[in-house]
């Protein structure tokens, strides 16, 4: 941990960290709410887009409080107390957020049972591996292991980019007229909103270290979990809206 | 409890369960959530689903806290507080949970009720009387009493094991073709990963000992935890999809 932070940096950290908890907890009631209201086949999509934003919530509120217990503001001064603030939630957030959000962009696109679950699972699959083959990368002490594994994990990231940009293309094609726009949309927010996070582990290896770019890296990542996760989230619930329009003529009453 | 222990393995393990709370509270949510789209009689064994990874998500959130309670991380390494962590949630979690998942599966099947009630009883019995046998070892201090209750509970694991492979083999085979081969996958998935139990418990008594045992012990409990628990419910729930599909044509509006 740095120990040359301004008290203007811990408190720019923990206000985001404060921010993320309350735009997390907003999304999941906003979709769960939302629910009722989008059609039969879209219900398991919206429920796993707030099941994400839910697990976010919780990992940004014991991030939170990690912050609070690593630091004492005194004298105008920030001091380390000792207790190590625990990064890793993020990466035990990622394990299970990041291959939900694959599985409800899949969901929502309402493909051939088999085709769901080929590729459900292929890149859900996909998408834990990229974070396993990430964590040994985020907490290894020398470059060249941090280098070993961020190749690694770009391998299936770039698999996972592919299978977006040209293995959805076709069945992105067959969507309603007033999702389409949308649900490419969603992809493209994904790719764009997931290459934030290997740009910023390689910060400590081009000699990004100390206060500044400790604190640049948990506000970029708390702004890149809320694209990834609640923008997202909310592009995912207006593409089962569209979509409940165009398949039955409406938003439901019940359910 | 080992005073070898260093700050990974702490961390580990307390990664490991928080990671375990937001899978049992995301599962809980997942399979309440869905309960309506299944069909009247696949209700009450996903509200049973939801409730077993709703006792784990109370019993590992008591965990987290205890080992939480035990050490103390200070100037880079972890000090025993005096308080003992608590590895009886455990057998507390497991007397209530592992009689229900034998009931869920048995209630997912449908079979006529007077069967449904006897296989219920009888698996939920032995599960229990499994646990009961088992929890006199755990805390036995000499190697001896350890063997006699591990093989004394081993003897209702067998008969369940029997009773699953043997037993439902019927039963199985009169589910509708679009479940069949999950319902299967449930039953093989809960000898796998209750075959993992017995293992563990024999650590000790072969000579691993210390922290390093300590800390494959905790992580592997919670992930065997997630397999028998979320992971099946998952399965529970796929079946109840899919038999509401095959019996009634479709997802469920309300309920």
């Amino acid at each position: 941990m740095p120990v040359d932070m301004t008290v203007g940096q811990y408190n720019l950290v923990y206000n985001f960290f404060s921010f993320t908890i309350a735009v997390m907890a907003a999304s999941t009631l906003y979709f769960w709410m939302g629910r009722p209201l989008v059609a039969q086949p879209y219900k398991i999509a919206v429920t796993i887009t707030g099941l994400v934003t839910f697990i976010a919530f919780y990992h940004y509120f014991r991030i939170a409080e990690s912050w609070d217990a690593a630091f004492t503001l005194a004298n105008g001064a920030v001091e380390p107390t000792g207790k190590p603030f625990n990064d890793a939630y993020r990466y035990v957030d990622w394990l299970l957020t990041v291959p939900l959000l694959m599985i409800e962009l899949i969901l929502i696109m309402r493909l051939p049972q088999k085709e769901t679950v080929s590729k459900a699972t292929r890149l859900g699959v996909l998408a834990a591996i990229m974070i396993v083959l990430g964590y040994p990368g985020e907490v290894a002490t020398d470059d060249g292991t941090r280098w070993l594994f961020w190749v690694l994990a770009m391998l299936p990231f770039i698999w996972i980019v592919y299978e977006l940009v040209v293995g959805l293309s076709s069945a992105i094609d067959k969507q309603p007229e007033n999702a389409k726009g949308l649900v490419s949309a969603a992809r493209w927010l994904t790719v764009a909103a997931w290459l934030f996070y290997p740009i910023v582990f390689l910060f400590p290896m081009i000699g990004l270290t100390g206060a500044t770019a400790e604190t640049f890296v948990q506000v970029g990542y708390s702004v890149a979990d809320i694209v990834a996760k609640a923008v997202f989230g909310v592009l995912i619930f207006q593409i089962a809206m569209r979509k409940t329009e165009a398949e039955y003529g409406g938003a439901k009453a019940s359910g």
